[in-house]
């Protein structure tokens, strides 16, 4: 005898397309489709779950088909978009998640959804905000530690630069680098981020980039010494002067090129031959292969949040129908703080 | 009562001033003076030697006066050229050099010299010849060691691509790659290179870049799995075009960027993006890193030049007056092999 499932109706953000670039509002529709609270027979590595929040993350963009093996894609024809989220567990038949656990990984823009296990981590410590742990304590945290300290290689006194500084992994690398004893410098593309970086965060000095005429001459000003660190969010002309600032035996850590993706021809970076003289290392890394060390960084930046030694500045867009506008936001420098969409309350 | 001191004739090879750029013949002079056989008592850092063998590389060139604090400077107005060579001791007050001892390091262009004994490193092994150790077996091989091995982190199957290949560093980067097991190929600018490098030398394949027109199409052909390791000597073209070949998580080993030092403008790089698409490592390490592993590089490469797994040619230039024919030839890519000066015989 069949068994009576409660259907539920639920909300969705769809794709449109596959897409090429960042993601307009016109990639995404909203929809209204009905899911069982109750996960099919054969799906054992997969869970139901609950979405609370949703993450607009820099990676969510269209890139051309040659470089796709190498990302996972957010927008597919009339699929929900696809990223990172904050989720409660309501059906679960794998023994590692059962119904009511908090976790965090991949999921869909969606009220409900039924979501593989493989990218999940279990949430053990919820006297924070839920949130973060699409930010802070997520992925982009985890980019901004492995960045720092495992690629970076800091040591106490280092000239570090942070570009994109007040984007979800520069907010973190930031406040790691003063904690460590780091002077600290970070551009931003507005005067509310800059004051944010300066006054909350701590850093030595910011400045907003879409001010400055000669990035060489700013980063001269905010470096005589010149640089140990740059994190690098952004390549393009802001790679090209801190090339030309860097110190000996410097490091220059790349999380992304976001000035790049959008060219419709790559811009030629100049000054790469400081790399020779001054024995630079460059070193695109990726997060996934240090997720190993993800409990050693919970425990260093738990406590710090608690004694409000590091904080984070959220944008929070609220309802799912918030989505599509929230992610362009991200996209277009307009967010004032890590972007996310709260879907709903535990 | 003062000891007589026997002087000798001391023919020597001058810069007439700091160079800009690659030297040619007529910033060097030739010049005879006279030498002391005898150190003066207060030199207890220094010993006398008479210089055998006598070293062309590519970092003997001039630099912006900005770039001078990273390099050791080679010419200095009215001063021997500086270099690597292989030398004689003739007189020691240093614990740990007597007479008669044979050493390599930084001497001077002349036929003796005194030379600080900080660089020096004593020469245990004399059944090769013994101007291995200005290249195969001295600061050049080390780099090729050190960069492969330490840097490139090289395993077995490896697609290696070696530009400048039948340079004094890549002759011997390639056949490691090969001892390896790694597919390599070479570039290099005439037949008479990319013969040896295949013929003799064991490359899988081998090309002359100045016969191609198109690099990215050239690097396709031969690697159309893509790039492990690029072991880049030259920077510029092929550098952007190797960066649209490299595979996933490839390691570009970055020992010079010879096509750029002559450059009026910087040239700007294209394609860096793959960077980040690829999480590509870029690394331009300095050899001076690795010096502690010169023991273990000796008891790598010696028993394979015994055995003739590991060749290499050498251009000698006999006599010290060939010495600014020789330097220049080298710049040029006219030399024939390793380019040294041969100054005496022990």
């Amino acid at each position: 005898m069949a068994q009576i499932e409660e259907q539920l109706s639920n909300k969705q953000v769809l794709a449109t397309d596959y897409i090429t670039g960042n993601p307009k509002q016109t990639d995404m529709y909203l929809k209204t489709s009905t899911i069982s609270l109750q996960l099919p027979l054969d799906s054992s590595e997969a869970v139901l779950v609950k979405n609370l929040v949703l993450s607009c993350d820099p990676y969510m963009r269209g890139t051309k088909r040659t470089d796709r093996n190498n990302l996972f894609y957010s927008f597919s024809p009339d699929s929900p978009i696809v990223g990172y989220g904050v989720c409660k567990v309501l059906d679960s038949k794998h023994p590692d998640f059962k119904k009511g656990d908090l976790v965090w990984g991949v999921t869909k823009w969606e009220e409900y959804s039924i979501i593989k296990t493989d990218s999940l981590i279990k949430i053990e410590h919820t006297d924070v905000p839920l949130s973060y742990y699409t930010g802070l304590l997520g992925m982009p945290g985890m980019t901004a530690y492995a960045g720092f300290y495992e690629v970076g290689v800091p040591k106490k006194g280092d000239y570090v630069f942070i570009s994109s500084a007040f984007g979800a992994v520069g907010q973190l690398v930031g406040q790691l680098a003063k904690l460590m004893g780091c002077y600290v410098v970070g551009s931003a593309g507005s005067k509310y981020k800059v004051d944010i970086l300066k006054n909350q965060f701590g850093f030595d000095e910011a400045f907003n980039y879409k001010e400055e005429q000669d990035l060489d001459a700013t980063l001269k000003k905010y470096f005589p010494e010149g640089i140990d660190i740059y994190f690098d969010n952004v390549g393009g002309d802001m790679l090209e002067a801190a090339l030309i600032n860097m110190r000996r035996r410097g490091r220059i850590v790349v999380a992304g090129m976001i000035s790049q993706y959008e060219l419709d021809e790559p811009q030629g970076i100049k000054n790469l031959l400081n790399i020779v003289y001054k024995q630079i290392k460059v070193d695109a890394f990726t997060v996934y292969d240090y997720y190993h060390l993800y409990p050693k960084f919970l425990d260093t930046i738990l406590p710090y949040v608690r004694e409000g030694k590091i904080t984070y500045v959220e944008d929070i867009a609220k309802g799912i129908e918030s989505g599509p506008d929230a992610l362009v936001a991200m996209f277009t420098g307009k967010s004032s703080g890590k972007q996310v969409v709260l879907v709903a309350n535990e």
